[in-house]
């Protein structure tokens, strides 16, 4: 870990989270000791960040084990609560399926299907920082990055993947400033994002979403670095809402804009992004910014968790195995056959 | 007036206003007895909105008149607090020349300069019914239509004008749909705009600002219809900010965008929209959503009140002359020299 903090950590048979809803104000763990808990954990997004997601469900299979006892219809249920915690990002269905994979191949041996859960721990972790290497070449020195929602350490098991690249840039020198979109409606843009920018001393200025495409046609943003939650097999990209528009402003003032993910976010098998759920998430995280309400009491409220961003508007995704350019079909294909990008 | 409010009403000696930084929890008025007081309301957006500011700003002057009791420089100094209150709009210039010049015509008669800042109030609230008459043939039964910000009663001296062509709409039974982008840092049109809709009866959803380029895309709206702040004279607007993000993505889906606005709203020396002084405003507007720390302490913000969109964007401008179509400059000359558009 490269932060003084840690998002999910297992330790003495419980995940211990930072409950990402009380930052930056406070910074408070909690435990689960149960699967269910894990659920609710992704659910209420204390944890959320398509990795982090990923990582604390492979540890929820793991707590999901041990409380089956042996009951592999109760474990199969467990798992499953887990799994359609969210319906969007793909890296929860993806650790959930590789661990419950061990854990059938193993008889269900709680050792094994442990390690397997602490291996997708780790590989994010470095996997991270391998697409921080990958990714800081597109970034040149001065270079005025912006950035949407959070895809930090907060969002991943440790480090980060967008913020992660940002954050490489900011310690080989580059002399990088980073605008934040504070990302409504739950603001982990200006809770998250800001917070680990002023930990990582990076000089960071916050915006409302939509100050942002006036920055952009300025020319005072010279690329934009956000994350993924699932990357479809031609090259569409579903991400926290307001990315797609971002990516229409920067494509109309051809400003770059990166996609950073590891390639367990990729879903090979759906075509384009119209077939992503997209989950719809509380009014109230509308209705009462701050948990106060500001509009009328029960108006109805459309409030898409995400949206998909059309790969023609994408200049590349960065993988832990190279950034994909387009043709996005053709590479992405090149990835589920294991050949080389280049 | 149409409705059972009134943001702003000049009675016993004093300018009654709602406080709309309290809305939609609370409906709070509060009294302006002297010049430095309007000004005040209007830096604080007591009242916001172009047109409520220059009906403000008028009876403003009227009190500077009153208070400086024949002392002119006094009386110039005054005014010029109120003038200068907020940068962006020209309501405010205009109505505050527009009241000085009757004062100094008719050596600042204290009845001819009430009835002159009165006329100006009464002018706007049928100037907003006309736009409305003129406006509504933009729409089409059974529409969908997005709107920012607040442009209804509450932002004019009664009616409104984009919000009043909508109610215009609603009240002749086109059976529309209001989507209201909840507008940040202020909210305005969660706070204010859904309050408006939900008081008139008008079916509407209010949306995060992020969330309209999705809505966009997949057809669900008809036209975008909101307010504007300053036009030039090539047919740039200045609106709340979000507005020229909304432009950029209604012209890449072909939707019809209207910015709906009195002709005293055109600033005609001003060439184009890149003079436009656009007002940066408190950070903590944005660190503080409802009042409530949502950010790192002391990030650095950037916060601007306005935007500006191209004339290049904007499909008409909908005046009480009739709607302005492309090319803006010449038909915005015809305005300026008192020809008709058509």
């Amino acid at each position: 870990m490269d932060e003084d903090f840690k998002a999910i950590e297992f330790k003495d048979g419980k995940l211990i989270l930072i409950d990402q809803r009380m930052l930056p104000n406070k910074l408070v763990y909690t435990d689960c000791r149960t699967a269910e808990e894990v659920a609710t954990a992704i659910k209420t997004m204390i944890v959320r960040g398509a990795p982090a997601i990923g990582g604390a469900a492979a540890y929820g299979v793991y707590l999901a084990l041990v409380e089956a006892e042996g009951n592999q219809k109760l474990f199969q249920a467990l798992c499953s609560t887990i799994r359609s915690a969210r319906p969007t990002a793909v890296n929860l269905m993806w650790a959930v399926d590789r661990v419950m994979k061990t854990a059938e191949e193993t008889g269900f041996n709680r050792e094994a299907v442990f390690e397997e859960a602490d291996r997708i721990f780790k590989e994010d972790i470095s996997m991270n920082h391998r697409l921080s290497e990958i990714g800081v070449q597109v970034i040149r020195k001065g270079d005025t990055i912006l950035t949407h929602c959070n895809a930090g350490a907060l969002a991943t098991c440790g480090w980060g993947t967008a913020l992660g690249v940002i954050k490489e840039a900011h310690r080989r020198g580059y002399g990088i400033h980073v605008y934040a979109d504070e990302t409504r409606p739950l603001l982990q843009g200006a809770r998250l994002t800001a917070w680990e920018l002023k930990k990582a001393g990076i000089p960071s200025t916050l915006i409302p979403d939509s100050a942002a495409a006036t920055l952009i046609r300025d020319g005072r943003i010279d690329c934009i670095i956000l994350g993924a939650d699932r990357i479809t097999a031609n090259g569409d990209v579903a991400n926290k809402v307001g990315t797609f528009m971002l990516s229409i402003i920067a494509k109309e003032y051809g400003v770059p804009f990166y996609s950073v993910a590891p390639t367990s976010t990729i879903d090979f098998t759906m075509k384009d992004g119209k077939d992503i759920p997209i989950e719809m998430r509380d009014p109230d995280e509308v209705r009462r910014p701050g948990g106060v309400l500001m509009a009328p009491k029960g108006i109805d409220v459309y409030n898409p968790s995400f949206d998909v961003t059309p790969h023609q508007n994408i200049t590349g995704i960065i993988t832990e195995k190279g950034i994909i350019y387009p043709p996005f079909d053709k590479n992405i294909e090149r990835i589920r056959n294991g050949e080389p990008l280049h």
